[in-house]
């Protein structure tokens, strides 16, 4: 981390310098509407790369209704279609007209463009100008799923599945068909898959009739109404998912023979690329065993399990296989069983004997097939990007320079890693057709908004499209310094970030306010523009508060022991880290220990409630948004994966329901909720604030009707100027 | 008004001294809870009047489980049984055993003791020491309704009606047998009428199967449960109501044949001394005109209707008729028409031609009975206390002395009033059998309680049985001062309150909070202790506030025109009428007029938000609790008296609707709300919230779940700390 550390000192110093040099011209943001301005001037930027992306090896680009390519390697620009082209050939077969080329899909390795018009799906083909498919569907879809291969087009009506003008299931109210399941977790986020030719649809069923309703109630309308939703709570009787496979030449449906489905999960489809078999990765509902399974996409039969894990406290596969592009016989699967997301090759092709193995991080594994370590350390993989087939390379993002950062490397299939680059960023990017190039879009702690073209082989060898140096330029920003310090374990590097007002004054005292989140799966400090700085924090900042946030044990991307700290007490050793977080704030110089506050929104709205609960003598004030309050109340899937169920964990959903905990607020504690929250239920707040008046303490809240776990839109702007104004009503 | 504003002077000043001369001995209160040491005071001091009630011309006590009635002609206390008598005759028969005399069923005209038991009914006669009759019940019963004189029980199981051991309806969910009906407005607050000999049993049936259900929802359960209520609101379809009759010895039901009853009330059920027939007075939903019925209890016929009353606004009949003791073929019928509630005189025996006259306030009767009015003048009849049979006189309460005053009159049928008392006090009385002596239970601005017994000859003949001089004796009260103000009207006097901190200092600057009520039926400023102070108002000026009060038009006891002006427009008139007050207030040299606040409860909520919406230069901060917002969410009875309906009254409804003004919000303003309340939805509060997110604008909210209209039991004492406590973080 030294690096890192030394980089953030320069960077700070810079900053100091520009603003003593810039502050006369700089506006200071009087409004949270005015931070806003960050977001739309870079989406006004954004509208030059409009459309970008991968066609082969050439890059598309859509300006004033023209599409155009660009090859990387000369910087020619060849016209390949226009707004008028298409309309011209959509007139002709009496399909309607499109208003812009912009939004349209595109393929890397078609010369089509997919037109969606109601009930209608049209791919028009540049080369010859022609209309060459047309999909009809029984009514104007929402959001469907079109086989690039097959022309199909899958979507839902209601709860039901259609494919193209056929009604495929017919099930009644309480069960789902193709549409996403286990509520999100697992990496899952939709319920059809179409099969490389797009010949077969495998699809998710999912009945949760047996779901007891979580009474939501909607006050807009002319009297409130009722409006429920299915929500299966920790402990309690889950929902039943089963994976079925539609022929769309014969209409005929097979459902994979997994059994009985209760309480399991069916995680991770992929296709064979022969559409012969289908993978999915089943898990238990305790999450602590997880087997990569075979089936035979026509009878449904189960061909066998390839790959089982275990762990004492859970696994998460998050990963469907990939096979490789130049080899059908060999895929990656990834998983963290040594203590970090790694890439493992697999042979389809050599069976081993399924001998249990003990796993670095302290589980089990059982190999079926020859299995082949790619990559390996202590850091992780964030994602495959892609494969050069020519050099059998895959292309990947990893924390390998740093844990703030998401660079780019190679590796080959001897395990030997190339590094692409290792700059102070986070990058996110797309390959070229022949893993040649790179789309590289990212930021850095200096930069808000950048985009690339970047030769692999070369990487110094880049185009830049784009360049947002500062999307509050114009704007007074604050100082931004990073540091670490010791976990309450003593042991472990916790990252924080502090930010002290423009006009920093090192003799003043400021109050000063923690955000947190805190829960897995996320990290608020990251090589990112002002390194991950809030709107928020800059606002809060802007009125003269010193702002801190410390990604604690449980966050993302450290790896799987310090994610597993918290397993079965959620918010304890998080709150125990952020302690010390608050104890360096506090012994600041220029902090005044006596105004300290807190403020975050789902976990960190439990940890919110938390810090002020158990870290009382130090936290005066606190705003807790859409907060987990009791385990209880939250989903099985999410939940028991971390806390285990009420009824194996009792204790633990004890330690942690915060109600036990309401009458120890001493300070000012303001709860908000979307009145229709259907990821984490009112009933937390709701529930807390009877706990609070049981124990005869003070809270306030705030609930917003009509707005789910976020307050967004236009409403984001009255949620922030409610939680600022808290803090200058009660901290300053 | 003279006499008053004189006396209220002397009080003011005696008061002065007081405090002056006691401060060093007594406490300043410190929290909320202190403040109901006054009600429990008074609850310890009541023991020694346990049970006082008339016998005959005695009156009776329970003291250490010994009931004893006393002569007031000569003070002559007899015992009359003890419990260990009641204990040997219980058990001699098998029936149990109770635990105290205390709190059970006694009766004027005989010698009884009614023992509830579960499931069993009985009666002791103290005189013969023996049990007199038992009823056996089908299940024990939680509210019943006993017949002295046939000894049968009605009450309700579920929805249902059962009387003595039989089920008498089984009617599905929604249509309810046996309980109050509209919403118990019209004086309606129960569902069974036993007629005088209790060979019959009255009661009301009402299907509300057709009434939309509002979505409460209760969030003490394991899984937030659905909790609805059907609550018909203004404009929408209502429920509907029968008055049926059941026959104990028959087991058979009629109906009373009154028509369709779509959009009708039946209201104020009596039966005629002989039984055969009953009266209700009929509504029709606009409220506007009303019937005085009479029906014919074996048959259901309708016999004939012997009174008609119209108003252009509204009538509102709230007392049954009520025969004569000594004449059966006469009742007194109470009726506003002339602008004050009075008593008239009906001759059953004696028809007239029903011609339609015109009334003086405005709308129109029509007699078919020969009538006689009885009182009459610029004040109103608070309530019959009952009869003298022998001097033909009608004991009555009225405001004839002073609108703030409850005082106990006489008239005979000749319409000759007798005052009994008029002392600066609230009286609420009881009458002995004969007519002779009054138990007269009443309070006066200086005192907390008092109970006497009076004979009517001679007023001043009278023993005190009860003095609590003041409950708050050893607190430190503030100084209390009474006046009036002319209404926006510039003619109407308004009576108000204002309340100055013990250690008041003339020279000092003092924030002031208005507390507010301001609706129908009820009256904030009156003749009781501290002129009917709230232990809020006086927790809120020992910490410093001036507490000020008005009763602005539309409030009670000043007659039809006084309340009449706030008809299709609730909460415009009254204030405009608040402002003037508000004005007198901020004007006073000791109040700082940048620091206003204002709060009130229900009706008071209502205020409370129009206040800081339509006077926003006036007020800085508001607590509003269970506030109506938009009149089309409350119930259709209430509702439509004052408001119509929103299809009859749109731009009525329009110009109420405070979301329309929540723009307007300038101020601090916190929403309070029972999250069970049934009679205020919390559609209210929330419809308001999401109304104040559209706008950008920054209200405050609190909810108390689990709790209805108002936060009772411990739970005020938080909600009062809360207000408390929002006034003092943001108007000091």
């Amino acid at each position: 981390m030294n690096k890192l550390t030394q980089c953030i000192a320069v960077f700070t110093l810079a900053l100091c310098t520009m603003t003593t040099m810039m502050a006369q011209e700089k506006k200071v943001p009087t409004s949270y509407a005015e931070l806003l301005s960050g977001s739309s001037r870079t989406a006004q930027a954004m509208t030059s790369v409009n459309g970008l992306q991968w066609w082969g090896d050439l890059y598309l680009l859509v300006n004033n209704n023209t599409l155009s390519a660009t090859n990387p390697k000369n910087g020619k620009v060849s016209t390949l279609t226009t707004l008028d082209d298409v309309n011209a050939a959509l007139t002709a077969a009496g399909v309607g007209q499109l208003r812009s080329l912009s939004g349209q899909t595109l393929w890397e390795d078609k010369p089509w463009l997919l037109v969606t018009m109601p009930g209608n799906y049209v791919v028009y083909d540049w080369q010859t100008k022609q209309i060459v498919r047309q999909t009809k569907t029984a009514q104007a879809t929402g959001r469907a799923d079109y086989s690039k291969e097959s022309g199909h087009v899958a979507y839902s009506v209601g709860n039901n599945l259609y494919v193209d003008e056929k009604q495929v299931s017919n099930e009644p109210e309480g069960i789902l068909v193709g549409q996403s399941v286990h509520r999100n977790e697992f990496g899952i986020n939709k319920g059809t898959f179409w099969s490389p030719k797009g010949n077969l649809l495998a699809f998710y069923k999912m009945d949760e009739s047996m779901v007891t309703q979580y009474p939501l109630v909607n006050i807009s309308t002319r009297i409130a109404e009722y409006t429920p939703v299915r929500y299966p709570m920790a402990g309690m009787t889950s929902h039943k998912v089963w994976v079925g496979v539609y022929n769309v030449a014969t209409g005929r449906i097979i459902y994979l023979d997994a059994g009985d489905p209760t309480d399991r999960y069916f995680t991770n489809i992929s296709w064979a690329p022969d559409e012969k078999s289908i993978y999915l990765v089943e898990l238990n509902r305790d999450q602590n065993h997880a087997k990569l399974c075979q089936y035979d996409a026509e009878s449904g039969r189960m061909m066998g399990v390839l790959y089982e894990e275990t762990h004492p406290k859970y696994v998460e596969p998050e990963d469907p296989i990939v096979f490789l592009p130049w080899d059908d016989t060999k895929f990656i699967y990834q998983t963290e069983r040594d203590g970090f997301k790694h890439l493992y090759l697999m042979d389809t092709k050599v069976s081993v004997y399924p001998e249990k193995h003990n796993a670095a991080a302290g589980g089990t594994y059982t190999e079926s097939l020859k299995t082949t370590q790619l990559t390996k350390g202590n850091w992780l993989v964030q994602g495959i990007v892609g494969f050069n087939a020519k050099a059998k390379e895959i292309i990947y993002l990893s924390t390998q320079e740093s844990p703030l950062q998401s660079n780019v490397y190679k590796v080959n299939m001897k395990g030997q890693v190339t590094t692409i680059n290792n700059d102070v960023a986070v990058h996110s990017v797309s390959l070229s057709a022949s893993g040649t190039y790179l789309i590289d879009r990212y930021n850095t702690p200096t930069q808000s908004r950048l985009i690339d073209v970047v030769e692999i082989a070369k990487p110094a060898n880049k185009q830049n499209l784009l360049t947002v140096e500062d999307n509050y330029d114009g704007l007074l920003m604050p100082q931004i310094e990073l540091g670490t310090l010791k976990a309450a374990d003593g042991t472990t590097d916790l990252y924080y970030r502090i930010i002290k007002p423009a006009d920093f004054d090192a003799n003043k005292k400021y109050p000063a306010v923690v955000y947190v989140y805190g829960g897995p799966h996320a990290q608020n400090i990251s090589a990112t523009m002002r390194y991950g700085a809030r709107a928020w924090e800059l606002y809060m900042a802007s009125k003269g508060y010193v702002m801190f946030c410390l990604d604690n044990r449980g966050s993302e991307n450290r790896g799987l022991v310090f994610e597993q700290a918290t397993f079965r007490h959620l918010g304890v050793e998080e709150t125990k880290d952020q302690r010390v977080g608050a104890e360096f704030l506090m012994n600041l110089p220029y902090v005044d220990k006596t105004r300290l506050g807190v403020h975050g929104w789902s976990f960190g709205g439990h940890m919110t409630t938390s810090m002020m609960l158990r870290l009382n003598d130090i936290f005066q004030v606190g705003v807790a948004g859409g907060p987990v309050i009791d385990w209880q109340w939250y989903e099985v899937m999410y939940g028991e994966r971390y806390m285990d169920t009420p009824q194996t964990n009792p204790e633990g959903y004890e330690e942690t329901n915060l109600r036990n905990l309401a009458g120890n607020l001493k300070g000012k504690l303001l709860m908000v909720h979307g009145y229709q929250d259907e990821t984490c239920v009112p009933q937390h707040t709701l529930g807390f604030i009877k706990a609070c008046v049981d124990a005869n303490v003070q809270p306030d809240l705030f609930l917003y009707p009509g707005h789910q776990h976020g307050v967004s839109g236009k409403d984001a702007v009255h949620l922030y100027e409610k939680i600022t104004q808290y803090f200058e009503d009660h901290l300053k």
